[in-house]
């Protein structure tokens, strides 16, 4: 059994992960039975929202309390991956010297996909290494990011005032999976009147932050905690895993279907000699 | 053979594609000799650039120059579909009389996933029906509008100066994809700076743009007609179709297993009953 309790081996089996190395495999199976104790918290929101800072004040609250904190940085438009991106350095800085909080960060896998798959199986790694709180921070607002939240148990979704009609749109999107709304930056015009308008719509939790202040920490964490306890209900938990089962499985099925039969079918349909459904069909009874 | 110049019959084969009924697919396997005419044009960027402006400016000067339109809106994030969603209800008065506009919205389809599939079968029947122009215009900035974007044979990527770090991440991801890039807004501090950045580190054409009034249209329709010439480039053309192919298998093998399958998977697994690789390789081993 492999020593969890080491960030260096926990960094290489996230790295089996990403690889889709049949080592992760193994090793996720054997662990599966020790998940299932942490809160994993989804944190997600438009750009600009100010997530990474949330992360870090919840973190440092978090490490008060004497809880340990797994930090799962996705970045699906981010062509970098296992490295530091985004707010990374800066949190490495911070906590570096800080056995209790392990930090990771996951990018794009381009045209491979599996985000979500890798996302997910990661989790189960951090969880199953015995950190209270896995947190998932997704950059951006896009069906990715939604099922990569979609997948924790608890989510919390950001937002700042006067983002405008285009943030509105996507809230509409976001507003399903939403456990606790965060308005940081709420000493900005409007705060007060998106407050009134999620609470209108929507029976999440709406509370206000100043995370570069470190205002509203408290309230926020308390608010999530109060989450956590339903999402430890037997139906939403079976919910979560069926979203998890269909993206592992995803990332599975196309793993079947050899590169080049991909590249040859994309040059005969370019060409017109073939059309696309007859390629796929034939994909489809050979694989 | 369906006829194609009815607005209403096109609307109906596109209802046909996103509820995956079967007639779609006999559908365009017929039509599909007739694609490959149209200008595919993808045009993404962060929430609140101005896509829908530039839309709707670029719309009216090809219908100058008497050159047909159909947009496809695509908004992952929202749970409408087939309805006014975004800017639509604008650009529907505004095009409403004219035959030679066509104008489609596509939102999420939620856990069934096939957003990319959608888009791209549209796109399929909007080229043979014979429009000179398709635009595909994609909500947010996460890897699925990435995927969107990347099945289009030109993509334009719309900024505006000073949003932030980050934006800064994003624009790392749609970089690789973007043919043109549109600085909208131009008129706000730090256009000239995200211009020579954009222009320092990437060799597709930058073009300004205040959408609201105007300016930089032409500029941008012949970036994106020159961009276009390149899109017919054969190994160009292989790869895009590559894609494409990829997003169509991805969305009919999920299609069978059935739905209660994944529910039970999820209730046993969430049990612990099973662990999550039983559960797929069963599925793997059944369809």
């Amino acid at each position: 059994m492999v020593d969890l309790s080491d960030a260096r081996t926990l960094a290489r089996a996230a790295t089996w992960i990403e690889a889709r190395r049949p080592e992760a495999e193994t090793l996720l199976k054997e662990l599966f039975p020790k998940t299932g104790h942490a809160l994993i918290l989804g944190i997600t929101g438009p750009p600009g929202a100010g997530k990474s800072t949330l992360v870090n004040q919840l973190t440092a609250k978090l490490r008060e309390q004497k809880k340990t904190v797994a930090i799962l940085a996705v970045d699906p438009t981010s062509p970098y991956s296992g490295g530091a991106i985004l707010g990374d350095r800066i949190r490495m800085l911070q906590h570096h010297a800080d056995p209790g909080v392990f930090i990771r960060s996951m990018a794009t896998r381009g045209w491979l996909g599996g985000l979500a798959r890798a996302a997910t199986e990661t989790t189960l790694l951090l969880d199953a290494a015995g950190f209270d709180v896995v947190m998932i921070e997704t950059v951006g607002v896009g069906q990715d990011e939604v099922e990569v939240a979609r997948l924790a148990g608890v989510t919390a979704v950001v937002l700042v005032p006067g983002m405008g009609d285009d943030v509105q749109a996507i809230k509409a999107g976001i507003m399903e999976i939403a456990d606790v709304f965060v308005i940081n930056k709420a000493d900005q015009p409007g705060a007060d009147k998106l407050e009134n308008d999620l609470k209108a719509w929507h029976r999440a939790k709406v509370v206000k932050t100043i995370a570069t202040d470190g205002i509203g920490i408290d309230e926020t964490l308390a608010a999530i905690q109060e989450a956590q306890a339903k999402a430890k209900d037997p139906a939403r938990a079976a919910q979560i895993w069926t979203g998890r089962l269909r993206e592992m499985l995803r990332d599975r099925l196309l793993d079947r279907i050899p590169a080049e039969e991909f590249v040859a079918g994309g040059k005969a349909v370019a060409e017109r000699r073939q059309d696309p459904y007859s390629v796929i069909h034939d994909w489809l009874d050979r694989y």
